[in-house]
């Protein structure tokens, strides 16, 4: 973990222990309280959800005691069950709900899910604290819920539907690779209904109100599951964001990517936010950074969710970068190229020895290239097909190879799937299949979309894509600790202890001691002090208003630059009092600062804010004037060490401004990127008493860099 | 036409009389030659593929004449046929081509269609002249020509699949209103294969090489069928880019759209383009600027094309812009409003007798706003469900819903697939189905895609993408007539007669003709007039080299900037040329340029190239030293009005800038965009004896606009 300091504040609350909830998730007996003889009710739809299960299963309901029930026992109570059940799914409205707890409990149930709704997600207070009872009852017996207002769960290894998704009982796909987790239900049923096409899942679950077990929860657990090789998890929002970084941490471990979407991008979140900062760190955009340090794969379409995570199920960790597009039809090469141009990959051409094999197999009206068009002869032809794959697989250029398949007709499409699995078994790179007939599960995507070996995409925007995810994934460097710069205690301890501004001069103060370089300033209450303080520092120097009731200097006249002597300085001194006193007749003047005029340099803006989900979050931008117009920001989670801030300026559109712009000499990155990490270290631990904060401009040049004018904005 | 001027250069070719194209294109007879007994040959693939045809087919081949072939009685010979054919299909390699071309012109065949390959394509000369044989013998007998290197055409009306493609007979969706042209022939059968999941298609065409009839002419006899709504286009490249403003004359006037992607959109062309402005210009903006003077509809993403052509084809135009979404799942509901807000699409809240409705319809865990969660339990109680559909789309502020349908499970999808259409009919508003399972053709999802009354996309990006598009389309305005300036032939008649290089001066110069604002300045030979001369201008000036061998004058010591003096203005012109003497001592020194200090402003980049394909671009841009680093441009085909130049100006991320950025003054918009329009017809009537044009800086402010630097490279 990277947060090796804590901000004062209690940590997350730990992921819920997999074990704990195996009996609930992976049940080997289910109950099914409130089922009715009424085939469509939520009961009848789930217990018939169960009809391939191994495992026991009784219906509850005492209308039916005794009787069979949609041709599973039905008993009178739950108590009259003939053995503590693992799972019981409570089909029953939410008045219901509080009694059958407590039924469950003294039975030794393993863990409940419910349907209900109408609990917090109403607004109601009354329904919210129902809600919370609910919770707390739970969690003081011991006995995990998944849900309330949820869709239930599967395991398909099990063939446990303990949902009431409609026909799970249909899905006869085998269970693969795949865990969904999804919060809302909906979206988890539309996303398991993959299977309906040959896609293998291994379990799913929906989180609803995520009363007591949350996404992460429910997603630790399926990365417990040996079956699982990848989660796709859909999430809409958390209670406690920092839980995030604890299901990366098990997904390190566990060694299995989680390939997320955020649902609810929207900026009127980033609406609350009220500086400048603010208004460049959407709340989307804070989330993008949660998810990046928390080791996980960021999509952002629902229809690439699946597909990604499909592929981080199959692929393993490349071998190379280079993308091989190998390919019957040229119209698709192009596409392959198109897209993968865009997002920057590489499409090296093949080596010699490579093209050797190809040219003399290929006949002239293909392309002995990369991509690679091996014409519709060469692909009917099994020879010269096999040795240009063997050819292009063995190129140590390239990483994976992208196969577009443009015919959708029966057997052969079928026949040249299988034909593809070998290959990929041979040379451990990833076939991916770019399905790209509008016949979208036509003959042989069932076969692409089974099988371990094969990947399949139905977009090539969405395949390339995928691809630039699972090689940037594979070339992350583990998160470095961040070192506490030397001043940070001191700086710390210099916090005002509640609400309060600290403007230029006392921000700089601040950061001055983490070790961020501020330019050299000096105080002068009387127009002879600031003659020599200026003499001091060196001309020319600006003169700059100094009083703790005007945020705004300049619209007072309370600035003047470049003073070239004593006098210049004095009379500056004159006019800005004269100004701030006609201006603001209340306001407290304190006198001036004097600071030499800062050095030529590029201007960035450095800023932090406090999220209400992940805490102190970082932002580092190309700054000036235009910064709201071009909107170029690196944002990640404070604190970063100087690797990751170098990394997040290298991600700059602005980045050549600092690296030798048209002659320009090059900015010290390294002297910037010491600054801006002790800057996120300083906010990180100063955790909620630091709301915001920001350097802007921030001058850099071949020089070092220099906080010119700060902020800081302190909470309680 | 935008394009009232021409430049001298002879026009496109005019597209085909689509009433020319009948026969070949809509065949009441067809004769496929060179089938063999094989049955997976291209020959009997073809044949095969006219089973459900009703018109007479004959199998040509002398092997097997008098038998009968796959079903269709053979003949000998083309000679031989009962009948001159409306098409002829040429199954035949290469080699045969030529004298079966001969055989149909004595026959009086309608056209032919040929799959051979091994034509231009190799890059081979021999037989790149064989196939400019082939195009110049069906031209001068007028028998036109479907390919070479195709995969033939469907009229799905006709049933006539002349066409290899595998088991076209087997399509048995009605034909619907979206024609398709592909040039590639693999992604043409790609976009055909939808008719396997029942999306409608009527017509199809593979131009292949385009030897004779190319995508503009194929898509032209498309919209002049009555059965076509719209042509999805898939296009490569084009012999002569022109036409496709001929193929978008013919859209206009028939009023159906066109719906285009372009593969091969990389960089790699642009790599040619030398200038500055060439680097900003890539080729792929260059199609799509001919792409909207065009009057088409681009998309960027082969899945986008059809589902995009089949909204086009099924929408009525906007009755206002407000999009509604209506969901059974909030999850479904938050991925509309994501996608919908980066989109920057309207998503008005209800009105409030419309949301009166709504409350008293939708249960407390729902929304009655606008994304209107119904819940799963209004969406299955038809009363109520009937009350919040009437509601919302009865209120004026939406132009269609959007529909996300979550479950696909059997009858009751599709149901009520079958339940929406009555409402699109009512309210003539497109309601558009957000396909959200991954069954990608589960139950309910062929109704959408069949039906006239319901859009289906199955993804909610292209969705909202589409909705864009459609919004866009239909709110443009037809470019108007761009009026010649006043110095428009005075400016011509000077520009040289062969390729040469217009310095600063010379540049500025030409473009004063036209009636762009350029910044006074005087030449001077000696220091005294250069004096003499800055006096009359006014202080401050500039003083600039001028020299016709020196282009880069401040490497040479050549511009000296704020001279407030005349005795400033003498040392500078002694500087001036004795730096440059030092630094070029082969150079002409003509003396020097003085110009007024250039007011303070925002600067633009404004400049012109030279397109192979569709003549003079022009582009406008933020400029400064940034210009490169931000590609903040806007590019179109010149030339231009002012209308559609200030369109191009606020399309500018940097517009702010010149409307009142942090409170500076507001440009004259009106005056840059005069200017913008004054540039592109001067290029667009220079033709190709203007190959670039630029101006950096354009400076503007609330005074107007003032061209500070120029350069102009002369073509022949």
């Amino acid at each position: 973990m990277q947060h090796h300091v804590t901000d004062g504040q209690s940590g997350p609350e730990p992921l819920r222990d997999p074990a704990s909830l195996r009996r609930l998730l992976s049940p080997r007996s289910v109950a099914v309280v409130g089922v009715s003889a009424d085939p469509i009710g939520f009961g009848a739809r789930s217990i018939g959800n169960l009809r391939n299960f191994a495992g026991p299963v009784w219906a509850v309901n005492p209308k039916y005691a005794g009787q069979e029930l949609h041709g599973f026992p039905c008993l009178g109570s739950i108590a009259e069950l003939p053995e503590a059940p693992d799972c019981v799914l409570l089909a029953l409205p939410r008045t219901g709900i509080m009694p059958a707890v407590e039924a469950c409990i003294a039975k030794g149930a393993g863990g409940i899910i419910a349907f209900a709704s109408g609990y917090g997600e109403t607004g109601l207070a009354d329904r919210i604290a129902e809600e919370e009872a609910l919770r707390d009852r739970c969690r003081a017996a011991g006995l995990p819920l998944v849900g309330v207002n949820c869709l239930g769960i599967v395991d398909h290894v099990l063939k446990a539907g303990v949902t009431f998704m409609p026909e799970y009982q249909r899905l006869t796909a085998p269970p693969g690779g795949v865990a969904i987790t999804s919060q809302s239900g909906a979206l988890g049923y539309a996303l398991m209904q993959a299977a309906e096409r040959g896609f293998s899942v291994c379990h799913m679950t929906t989180a609803g109100n995520a009363t007591d077990l949350d996404v992460c929860d429910l997603a630790a657990y399926q990365l417990s599951m040996p079956e699982c090789r990848a989660v796709a998890l859909a999430v809409e929002g958390l209670r406690d964001g920092r839980r995030l970084a604890l299901l990366g941490e098990a997904a390190r471990q566990a060694g299995k990517p989680i390939v997320v979407l955020k649902l609810g991008r929207g900026e009127a979140g980033a609406a609350a936010a009220v500086s400048h900062t603010g208004s460049l760190a959407g709340s989307a955009a804070a989330w993008s950074a949660a998810f990046r340090r928390a080791g996980m794969i960021e999509v952002e379409d629902f229809d690439a969710l699946l597909e990604t995570a499909g592929m981080f199920a199959k692929a393993p960790p490349p071998m190379a970068s280079g993308v091989a597009i190998i390919t019957p039809s040229g119209g698709a090469g192009i596409m392959a190229a198109d897209h993968a141009e865009a997002l920057g990959l590489s499409m090296p051409q093949p080596m010699p020895q490579t093209e050797a094999v190809l040219r003399s197999a290929i006949p002239d009206f293909g392309a002995p290239r990369n991509p690679c068009d091996l014409t519709a002869q060469v692909a009917s032809n099994p020879a010269s097909y096999d040795a240009c794959m063997e050819a292009m697989l063995t190129d140590p250029q390239y990483g994976c190879a992208v196969m577009p398949v443009v015919y959708s007709h029966h057997a052969s499409t079928q026949l040249r799937m299988e034909q593809l699995r070998p290959y990929a078994r041979k040379f451990g790179k990833p076939l991916l299949i770019a399905w790209i007939p509008e016949q979208l599960e036509g003959p042989g995507a069932v076969v692409a979309d089974s099988v371990p070996e094969l990947i399949l995409f139905r977009s090539m925007r969405r395949l390339m894509n995928a691809v630039r995810l699972w090689l940037e994934y594979y070339g992350r460097t583990p998160p470095a600790q961040v070192a506490a710069p030397a001043g940070l205690d001191a700086a710390l301890a210099a916090l005002p202890g509640g609400e309060a501004v600290l403007m230029e001069a006392e921000a700089k103060a601040l950061f001055a001691k983490v070790g961020v370089p501020v330019v050299e300033e000096r105080r002068a209450t009387t127009a002879a002090e600031a003659a020599e303080a200026a003499a001091g520092l060196g001309f020319p120097v600006v003169l700059k208003l100094d009083s703790p009731d005007i945020a705004h200097k300049t619209e007072v006249g309370g600035v003047k630059l470049n003073l070239a002597d004593r006098s210049a300085v004095e009379a500056a001194f004159a006019a800005i009092m004269a100004s701030a006193r006609q201006h603001a007749p209340e306001a407290r003047l304190d006198g001036v600062l004097i600071q030499r005029m800062s050095r030529q340099g590029v201007e960035l803006i450095l800023g932090a804010r406090r999220d209400g989900q992940f805490g102190s979050l970082i932002l580092v931008g190309t700054g000036g004037v235009q910064a709201e117009l071009w909107r170029d920001v690196a944002l990640d989670l404070a604190p970063v060490s100087p690797a990751r801030a170098e990394e997040m300026l290298r991600s700059l559109k602005g980045f050549p401004l600092l690296d030798g712009f048209r002659g320009a000499p090059r900015a010290d990155i390294a002297a910037i990127a010491r600054a801006v990490s002790a800057f996120s270290v300083l906010v990180a631990e100063a955790g909620p008493r630091i709301e915001e904060a920001e350097v802007n401009p921030l001058i850099c040049g071949d020089w070092g860099c220099l906080a010119v004018d700060g902020l800081v904005r302190c909470g309680a």
